[in-house]
């Protein structure tokens, strides 16, 4: 088997904005794993395909046929994806060895609800893997999150174990925060074992910012660029402190937030003010929610634990300046920086994070971390679908 | 490597009745490999989750949330049937190597349609494996289907390559028919290589005389025990014609039919029947369909192409001893048999062939039959969710 292995991870968010594709090498496997990114890009999802996908992760009620159809779907287009990445790196696909994919999550509940008789929670991931394999020959390792709640966990958040291998340290405490359309913490403690390592959603990331922008803009632009309207505009105070009030901000770790908690609802309650206050003062306040429901998290259920010395951000919101002095200001004990000082671009470190999933399950490590998940136990993730590289990727000779 | 492994297949059919479970001994992998049934379950569905199944599957508008519920829940029951079967065989659960698991079919379209700008043709099965991986401990198969639709084939029928192994024989052709749901058949001429080997679904099975039976009596009874109720009818000439002349029977092969066609409006084609004719001549009539519509497609799409001296029949049908007189009386060239007689009892015969294609996948043998699906090319079929005993079934000392 090889030394160093080309592993393609694909990452579609709960923003539903397209697909993040990352081409990572990785030499090794486990807690000691090495990787070099070779190449990042992001392809948007086309406005039919993003608004199928809306109303369906809504909740609103939806034919089987086309979940089944965005199911295949998906699959055709991250291949797609695979072969634009190999391309613009100017490699073969055929010198890529493994894929590791987490599809579109269409619906998440950690907490059981009663269904048939029977306590039920669920996740749900889209995006037909035999594509991946059938396409580019490549053995591919998908849908990441049902092993670990079979296992007791919540199926998320899955990041916390490359994060560890990323970037645990001997003498620093570090908090990873990433802010995708939600908002998640990890924790690693200074010299931290892996089974210190907590993690959580916060609550929402650039969700509500997003929407806003969406909204005002008849869907123009998509984001706050560098948080310039949050800036210029100011916070409403009422508002701020009955959106705060959300009792999730309050809530004990572990503990996981969805596009249904902090989407329509949430974005509504600002939407109310509409006609009495400035958009840009709208937007201050949904970031300056994000800013503190971020820092009264890391306030109130990391620092207590232990000694931390980084805050280190990654995700879309990387890129909001304003929100990263807002939590600059709000977090005066933390160092802040983006995850790009250490190597990992911020928007890329899902995707890369999926590759190293990845070439976990490909060689029987477990990759869930139950202190941030609460699974009963380290479970090996996922779904293996075999492409026409399985054999000499496994060092099998003969079957 | 063991040479013997002991081998759970799982069946759920479009009849959407239960859990059928068989433990195999299988010896070897490929064509040349030998199977022992060791013991063979069923187990219903409680209604509530029958119920909710025939609605997703009805094509009605549901939420997400039930069908991300139902796959785990799925998921859930497949584990304990597990568990329940290696009880009855008076096994250890940690005996068994490996788990074939097919799933529940929720959706199946064969056909490619325009979505979202792309011509698209999928299939949806759920039952979570991750559950049957965790709870049991064994490395299990599931999904068989959509990596031979991701190479161009219709992802239907898998059961030929199955039927193949059992079936084939040196000196005499084999029609082997498995009435479930749906009918169909897989024609294997004598002496045949596997790219001789055709299959189709010749249409309705049970699925239009359950209904009827299911209706007149209030869902007392679920089928017409041994044919007794049309043996008693008669069958209505009009009525019959025109069931007939739906284009279904007409289509060449290869073709593939499901609960969509030959459910509610094949069905309420018979019951504006109601007032004026008795119950048992339209169970009748339906039961004719079946065998004129099965024996039709014998004779004109399979004697013509090779010489065939037996039809082995499988599947709830099997038991429908009026239905069997039917056939041999429209095929007097064929000698009728069923499946028992070749050591293959008529309703294990689908969950053993899943317990075969899981061996096959394990092996990284190709699982389905170009000429029978539409496939481009012969592939390893389904997803691998590795289970504690991964390592000691692959035969890997470290990893």
């Amino acid at each position: 088997m090889k030394e160093a292995r080309l592993v393609v991870g694909l990452m579609t968010g709960t923003s539903l904005d397209g697909v993040d594709a990352a081409l990572v090498e990785i030499i090794g496997s486990g807690l000691f794993t090495q990787i070099k990114l070779k190449h990042f890009n992001s392809a948007p999802f086309d406005s039919r395909i993003r608004d199928q996908l809306l109303r369906v992760a809504s909740g609103k009620l939806v034919s089987v046929q086309i979940i089944s159809h965005l199911n295949f779907l998906l699959g055709i287009l991250y291949s797609e994806a695979v072969f634009r990445l190999c391309k613009q790196a100017r490699i073969d696909v055929h010198q890529v060895d493994l894929i590791g994919s987490h599809g579109q999550t269409i619906f998440h509940q950690s907490e059981p609800s009663s269904f048939c008789g029977r306590r039920i929670a669920s996740t749900l991931q889209i995006g037909e893997p035999a594509f991946l394999a059938e396409n580019t020959g490549i053995t591919t390792i998908y849908d990441l999150r049902p092993r670990d709640m079979a296992a007791g966990g919540k199926g998320a958040p899955l990041i916390p174990y490359v994060d560890y291998i990323l970037f645990r340290d001997l003498r620093l405490g570090r908090v990873l925060l990433n802010i995708g359309g939600i908002a998640n913490v990890t924790s690693i403690p200074p010299s931290a074992k892996i089974v210190q390592v907590k993690a959580f959603d916060t609550g929402p990331g650039n969700m509500v910012i997003d929407a806003l922008i969406r909204r005002f803009t008849q869907n123009q632009r998509k984001f706050d660029h560098r948080g310039d309207i949050a800036r210029s505009g100011k916070v409403i105070p009422s508002l701020l402190e009955s959106l705060l009030a959300d009792p999730y901000f309050a809530l004990k770790p572990p503990k996981t937030a969805g596009r249904e908690q902090f989407g329509e609802l949430f974005v509504s309650k600002l939407l109310d003010q509409e006609g009495s206050h400035p958009f840009e003062d709208l937007v201050c306040t949904a970031t300056e929610v994000t800013a503190r429901s971020i820092a009264r998290a890391i306030t109130e259920f990391v620092l207590p634990q232990a000694h931390m010395d980084q805050l280190i951000i990654s995700g879309g919101g990387a890129h909001n300046d304003f929100l990263l002095q807002r939590l600059a200001a709000l977090l005066p004990q933390l160092e802040v920086s983006r995850s790009d000082d250490f190597g990992i671009p911020a928007d890329a470190k899902e995707a890369i994070g999926f590759a190293i999933l990845a070439n976990e399950t490909f060689n029987l490590h477990a990759g869930n971390v139950p202190s941030a998940t609460g699974a009963r136990h380290p479970v090996v993730l996922g779904k293996v679908v075999y492409g026409n590289n399985y054999k000499s990727l496994r060092g099998i000779v003969k079957s």
